[in-house]
């Protein structure tokens, strides 16, 4: 961290450390800049399909959650729509693409590129991120995966 | 409207109006009410799966709408969980419910009642919703109306 007398480079705002996290952390996969960014625990407040839906993760946790989500699309790509913030939370509205390069239940590698769109509520505890309530369109994923 | 002397009554807050919006149009599906909400056009920006993705209605328009979306689950019913306000805009999360009373293509009525959730970011324009950026969860719908 750049400390430059100022100390305003040092007050991310949450908007900017959100945007810096679905860079790092989640198109990238960097799981050392995942210490940066999240509170000591994490809980999927409501995910529905995700395998961790209603779960508390530590640290580790989530990084084991970052390593097997991004494993069937590894050069996944979240592109940020909006965000809205109020208070401790940002509501971000997004567009996804990945390439299916690893097998899924029921879905071996295909090479296809997949699509996707989802709205998630990221809460916040002292400029770190703690959880999450989301909904993804499952249903087109499972669409393009299905078709021939 | 009741006018007295105070206007205070008179400036519903957004959140104010959005709950309302909810309560007497989507729930209880009052066509007169849509006139006290919406703006003169409304656009769904974004709600895939929903026949008018992508459209901007009138106020007939948005009324036609309304009929088709609740024929199926005439007695549906949508709890919000939590608001999140900035500028002009508000994200909602919800969850829904509604008793599957008439056919939709493929689903003859099975008075099934079926769950569902979903996050809406409604935008506002002097106080007025005029659209919508919208991700429900599509598939497990699917999964409940295909259950035999």
């Amino acid at each position: 961290m750049n400390v430059d007398g100022l100390g305003a480079k040092m007050a991310q705002s949450n908007k900017d450390n959100l945007r810096r996290f679905f860079e790092q952390v989640w198109d990238q996969g960097d799981e050392t800049a995942v210490d940066a960014f999240l509170a000591d625990s994490y809980t999927i407040q409501h995910d529905p399909g995700d395998p961790w839906h209603g779960k508390t993760l530590d640290i580790n946790g989530f990084k084991e959650r970052l390593r097997v989500s991004r494993t069937p699309f590894p050069d996944q790509k979240f592109n940020i729509q909006e965000m809205t913030e109020e208070d401790n939370r940002i509501a971000v509205s997004w567009l996804w693409t990945g390439t299916h390069k690893a097998d899924i239940p029921g879905f071996p590698a295909s090479g296809k590129v997949i699509s996707m769109s989802g709205l998630t509520i990221y809460f916040f505890k002292e400029g770190r991120i703690c959880g999450h309530w989301q909904q993804t369109d499952r249903l087109s994923v499972f669409q393009q995966l299905s078709q021939p």
